[in-house]
């Protein structure tokens, strides 16, 4: 039987961090959006999202301790604002360089040529118009998990604007193959999706 | 523009849950396996895994405050021992009737067919043979979320097992569509994967 000692055995670092930067499957990916003080706006690439609860309808993000987005984390708490915009395999190559380190001066939708675009009453909050799911948060609450120093930020969701209505079906749930939206596993590996099948809602 | 109030108004509560439920993005979904002190087999279903952190490595679970899956809280509490088994297409409508609300004395495991796996020095935490990718897990620390009462549970990966070999990528990445692992988005919408591209990781 070949456990996790034979998988990680004499292994480099980087193998070790894939393994598990892997293992717990994918996720959606989203570019965080913000805006300094200064105005400098600001994007982020995060997979970590997780679902918390829908009434109110609260989101997590996890922040890694020292991780590169760190000016989507200053940004959050200066403005306790910020964006979640969807990426589709047409924005994929360009959303994936938001990864990448940017100095704090730097407008990382100029640099990248996405388009800003503002949810009606918040100027200051900049989303990605190239997105088809856009989706506003104020920060609610944050915890640091002891074990590794990272922040699980918590938000609610003030607005979100969907590019194509018919995502939205008569049972209110999102399709996501019909927005083209595509998972990630880690940090590098991009997924498509198809939609299989709906079960009954008899248990919501 | 139509934004949120245009989604909701006048929609009802169903409407509501499932259009938040899946906003989020697909995720992984997972069978949570638990024992009782009194050595009854748990399985629950969960779609709320998170990363946390690679080295050491860290996975969080949500549970929500009153949900279905309570049986599989109590029996971390008193065990810190949990595995989470991976869903296929072939497990997909068994593994989703273990959100089904059973009682306390009934063996999920022999009720819906699943045989019972353990890892080699772990006879009291069952996994699910039939999952090609298994993972134990021992409880670290929680955390309560205020602003809706559920709880962020982080564990520390203690062993997996992958039934094939040639998912693990020599970079050390899992490949999910060889396993044939699903997606999920909300509590019913299951998606297959296709790996389109893995991207670069000079930025690792």
């Amino acid at each position: 039987m070949k456990t996790l000692s034979n998988y990680l055995k004499d292994e480099d670092r980087h193998f070790r961090i894939n393994f598990f930067n892997t293992l717990s499957g994918v996720r959606s990916v989203w570019m965080v959006g913000t805006q300094s003080k200064a105005g400098v706006k600001n994007l982020g690439l995060f997979n970590s999202l997780v679902h918390i609860g829908a009434n109110p309808p609260l989101l997590g993000l996890i922040f890694r301790p020292h991780s590169v987005p760190r000016h989507t984390l200053e940004n959050i708490n200066e403005s306790g604002l910020y964006t979640l915009n969807s990426v589709t395999s047409e924005l994929m190559h360009l959303a994936h360089r938001t990864a990448e380190k940017f100095e704090a001066h730097e407008d990382e939708f100029e640099l990248l040529g996405f388009t800003p675009w503002y949810f009606g009453s918040y100027p200051n909050v900049p989303a990605v118009a190239e997105s088809p799911l856009k989706i506003l948060l104020r920060y609610v609450e944050k915890h640091l998990i002891a074990a590794n120093q990272t922040q699980l930020l918590v938000g609610e969701v003030i607005d979100v604007h969907i590019k194509v209505d018919a995502a939205v079906q008569s049972d209110g749930s999102i399709d996501h193959q019909i927005l083209g939206h595509l998972a990630v596993s880690g940090l590098n590996d991009y997924y498509a999706l198809s939609h299989l099948l709906s079960m009954s809602r008899s248990d919501d």
